[in-house]
């Protein structure tokens, strides 16, 4: 099975470091949507793709574990790999590395669910998402 | 003519503090908005009452001048102030103070327009915003 | 062993909330952070005693699920509890309810490590950590 | 006297647009901040160099006039202009245009003054903002 996976590039701005000259905790949400998005972009599954299929894909699980920190300037490289699975669900691995030595600055994971347009959840993966599924190979048709 | 006023108090969070140990500028665009809805719940002209109305109400412009800076943990008393025009707007002003001293923290204004919901910019007060400032005693029957 | 808890509220923002009409996912990490410190407060453990004891208090791990959407507006209750273990670590559990009808929003939990003024790792539970602990019978004398 | 500019591009991220579909007014600040910083990197004087001299330079005054929203997805064109005065004062002005129109989305200025290490106002220009200026031709030798 072909892994889908972007790569992302970021630099830390002012408004996203805390008091203790690192980067808020709370701007890793925003950098794990940056590069869900930039996914969705590369691959065809991004916000208003999934809109425009009669969809909203809200996070029902974000799990981000820091390793070490990026300070004001710093850039950063995230990796977000998609996780295939059977359920209506789509889920994201993240690693995002300090530009400047390699180190590892966090890993994460996210899962989201498909409601439709009347907020109802959607028990059965809908059939735009099958079909792009067997378009980017990762099940057969 | 009677002048329409609300206070209210908040306490500066973690992640409102940028890496000079002061404030983040930009959290005082919130501070505002806060103080804004709190003013609209009293009065009765919220943004929900507005929307419930045909409206949306975005701003068009906000000014903020900075005179002393709120620390981590500081509590600032926000005073905002309806400031009544005859075109379609809403105006307000506001003034942030230090509750530990009084000292003034900042000041500014917004204004904002009315929207209908096809996002046409409205030419004249809505009748819902006219019979809101005949209520207030903002203008004569 | 006692429990330690602190039950606080907080209303919806207009700037919380995205476009799906809910409130952003990433704004509970901001619900989190404002339940820690009033916990901080409530027990004395809040970022001023941990900065002034030496200690930076740094998260490592967050772990957010969400069950249902919060509005703009909606009041949440949240109650966030403190989970005792061995290691120098902070370690605490949230659950955030929906005033008006009870319904559980969101849960989640976050672990904090120190640091000294450094930013070194402190592989032991600081002094005033564990005399903390022992104020509130966490552990015995 | 030369003038000093830097033009940048941003995409609106999807936790940046509100409940109306539209920019939130306060992501604008941080579009600000971002222009500031990429005239900063390319002219010399971005953050870290101010600070590397010894000063921070607060904001103390922002305007911003919104003139047509961008929505989710919209790419803006953000140009930052340098405005010399003899103060001890970094004057900007903004403008922000729809990329895919030309149309003007939002214009403004920001003011900030510097304070040395202590957090004391300055009064008198810093040398190393006065050399910045002879090298940058704003004022002669």
């Amino acid at each position: 099975m072909k892994e889908l996976k972007t790569t992302t590039h970021f630099t830390v701005r002012f408004s996203e470091v805390d008091s203790m000259n690192i980067t808020w905790h709370g701007s890793y949400v925003s950098f794990f949507e940056d590069a869900r998005e930039a996914f969705g972009k590369e691959y065809g599954i991004d916000y208003l793709t999934i809109f425009g299929n009669g969809y909203y894909a809200p996070l029902v699980d974000i799990h981000i574990e820091y390793k070490s920190p990026l300070i004001y300037g710093d850039e950063g490289i995230i990796e977000i790999t998609y996780k295939d699975c059977e359920a209506a669900k789509l889920q994201f691995e993240y690693e995002i590395f300090n530009a400047k030595n390699g180190k590892l600055v966090a890993k994460g994971s996210t899962t989201q669910v498909f409601l439709d347009k009347d907020y109802n959840l959607v028990l059965y993966p809908p059939k735009f998402f099958m079909e792009w599924k067997i378009k980017n190979k990762l099940i057969e048709q």
